[in-house]
């Protein structure tokens, strides 16, 4: 070992650092693809551990990868050989909880179903939500401002964090944990850290903003038939159903037909042959008013030809099946493998054009058989794109980059709605920012990290 | 005029710019007191314009103070003869609606109230409210994070923003203008403009999200017998109306008293004598159903005991009536003055203790004809302090800041909730942000203002 690997061990005390075999024995990332590599991988148990690791990587311009829960998407936490990794698992604890004022004190190596578990058993929900609750982290959903299925009405990651602790690439210790929802003394710091890919700092521990846990929850399947019905019907929901519409999930029809209908995984609550189906959900504190007020939301879209066929569920069972077939992601793996996977926002009106456009390119360049798979949290402007031309190549799947990722631009649109950067996204990062807000970045980086340290080479 | 400011006149054509008795005319404050003094007051009408003035004066290393509504607390806009008042009064523009995103695109010098109405006129609603609706400015509630009203449910400014432009110190036009609920593009900059008072650079436009407009309302008056029961209450209706819950306001007695029984200014819907009086309201998207849940509720909380008594408005001008007595600040200022004026945030928790011992604490000071009256946002952790003394000395004044502000700290309380630091607050701004917190701010405004020319002096 040498001096310098000596020194943070001393730091983190025994079984802290990890390093050869031990090192190699982590994944790069959930999907088992390639292999992990580092000097090593250190476990700090506190805030000023972390703090220590740092002074003694800045002072060295030793580069720091930290990991959360490993369920990326964008290649963002990526190692190489010359890397220190820096792994949060050891501080994972759940602090005070105020139920009064309805926060969480957490540390960010808890995982995201703990919180919202710890939430639940005091009357409270946490109110992000994603598929990959029970392995990513606070610190994860913070560092990538992670988004999920209930945005409409709770927001990102970002609007879950009242306060939080980071540790900058020199060492310092911010210590910002924020309770209050109304906080005006200077400059809300914690924004700089949220979202920023542990590029700027290192989060450590958060104050975590909760909510009352709803008492009832409604779901619906539903189906219309062109683009002009989904986004009246988008409309006439969100009116009718108010604050307590916390979903609006949209299959395209190739993706129902693909996972519901064909894959033989699922039960198809209703047939193919139509162009959208839209999971619906919402959250109420009146289980009966809820419930008729949902299903009369629901017969007036029948009756006003809005939707075209719809299933309510009547059971939290039916619910999770109309759930299991909008998240089946591994269906999609499993047949659309190789493939490239995308996750964009644009505005809503200009969906339909985009994505009847991408199809008939996708489709004029490798065929008919080319696949074009589309859904996601239309409420959000953010879809989820897979394309499957059966080639999976660095140079088919640029090719595919160019038609996805090509006509955003001129939109507005964004190349990354939820997942981040990482490295796999930086080739098109110009196109949702301008030579400006790239700049302005930089600066902010330098400043506050004029080695570079932190995370090299991730977002730009 | 000096050849400086004939370099400004030609940048923003005939009228543009005030000068002599055109400045002093001006207000200091929504107050009238004190004299407006600049060199001169500039008046752009577009981002460019405001460019080409930030490039001017950077290059003469001249000061700018930006003006909004003018209805600030702080004294976050004040200007001397050596500064430059930019007004953002002929940038009031009102720009594409998306009523299928939901989004609204606005100048800066558009007053809040004209945002309110455009988005009523689409079916839609913007979330933020305050008493200065009438002239408070778009601009101004961004560079303040101006809170109000309907924070529990709707989250203060920074929440309504999805974009903005902004100009930095040297001219360079930021323009970060995103539309998207989703987009996860790098850092997001437009953090560093909201609440940041004008230091940063100036906000010229921004993309705000609006919501459906709730179909029904509902209003209620509430009086509790101590603290326990309120809070209690507090979380039982916030349970019980989960997201129709818009304001849980609370009026201590001597507040209630003193503007709704003995002003003669409000006919008192609820007789003095009890403890505290609590503003309840609820928005839905079904007004029989959404009432029906309301009186239940409130039909509950006095059959458990928790409130004592109740009057549920039957009309709009009820429930006006009952918020004229919550907002009637002119009645507070008619009766206090000479007084001072608090806004301080601190968890629920430990409201009771903090407001007994300030109570306690002036009495013992200036005896037991000294007021301190207490209301506010407390589902925010946001109380509204007035101390009224008989005496409104610069000595006295920083006597009772010291009480007021002096226990926060240990509390993880702030020295302002809403209203911001601007000249006012400097000398208390370390009592909420520590030392590593404001040397990070202070290298932000370093680094993206290195010769400190936008609004100098305010904040820290």
């Amino acid at each position: 070992m040498t001096e310098f690997l000596e020194t943070l061990s001393g730091i983190v005390g025994e079984n802290g650092l990890l390093t050869g075999e031990d090192v190699k024995a982590r994944g790069l990332n959930f999907m088992g693809l390639g292999a992990r590599e580092a000097k090593a991988i250190i476990r700090p148990r506190t805030t000023e551990e972390v703090s220590e690791i740092l002074k003694a990587c800045y002072a060295a311009g030793q580069s720091v990868v930290t990991l959360g829960g490993l369920t990326g998407l964008v290649q963002g936490t990526d190692s190489t050989a010359d890397d220190i990794v820096l792994s949060l698992e050891r501080m994972r604890g759940i602090g005070e909880i105020d139920t009064l004022g309805k926060t969480m004190i957490v540390e960010a190596g808890a995982p995201l179903q703990t919180v919202q578990e710890a939430a639940a058993e005091q009357g409270l929900m946490f109110a992000l939500d994603l598929g990959a609750r029970g392995s990513c982290t606070i610190g994860g959903n913070i560092s990538t401002n992670a988004g999920g299925n209930q945005v409409i009405r709770y927001g990102m990651m970002r609007e879950q964090v009242l306060g939080l602790e980071a540790v900058l690439a020199d060492g310092t210790i911010i210590t910002s944990m924020n309770t209050l929802l109304k906080n005006n003394t200077g400059y809300d710091l914690k924004h700089l850290f949220i979202g920023a890919e542990g590029t700027l700092g290192i989060v450590t521990r958060a104050v975590l903003r909760l909510h009352p846990k709803p008492k009832s929850a409604n779901t619906a399947l539903a189906v219309v038939a062109d683009f002009d019905k989904l986004t009246q019907f988008f409309t006439f929901a969100g009116a009718e159903l108010g604050a307590h519409m916390v979903s609006f999930e949209v299959m395209w029809q190739d993706h129902y037909e693909l996972i519901a209908v064909n894959s033989g995984r699922h039960q198809a609550p209703l047939p193919g042959g139509s162009a959208y189906y839209i999971v619906i959900e919402q959250q109420g504190a009146h289980p009966e008013r809820d419930g008729e007020n949902f299903a009369e939301m629901l017969g007036k879209a029948l009756e006003n030809g809005l939707v075209e066929d719809v299933v309510l569920a009547q059971s939290e069972a039916q619910a999770q099946g109309i759930w299991d077939i909008r998240e089946d992601i591994e269906g999609l793996f499993m047949n659309l493998m190789p493939g490239f996977v995308y996750d964009v926002s644009l505005p809503i009106k200009d969906m339909e054009t985009y994505t009847k456009t991408l199809k008939t390119e996708v489709q004029k360049r490798w065929g008919e058989q080319a696949k074009v798979i589309i859904f996601g949290h239309l409420g959000d402007c953010n879809l989820h794109i897979i394309i499957s031309v059966g080639d999976g190549s660095d140079k088919t799947r640029s090719a595919a980059n160019d038609l996805v990722y090509g006509p955003l631009q001129a939109l507005g649109g964004s190349v990354s709605a939820e997942h981040g950067i990482g490295l796999e996204k930086k080739p098109y990062l110009h196109l949702s920012r301008s030579p400006q807000e790239l700049a302005m970045m930089k600066t902010l980086r330098q400043t506050l990290d004029p080695k570079g340290i932190l995370n090299p080479g991730k977002v730009f």
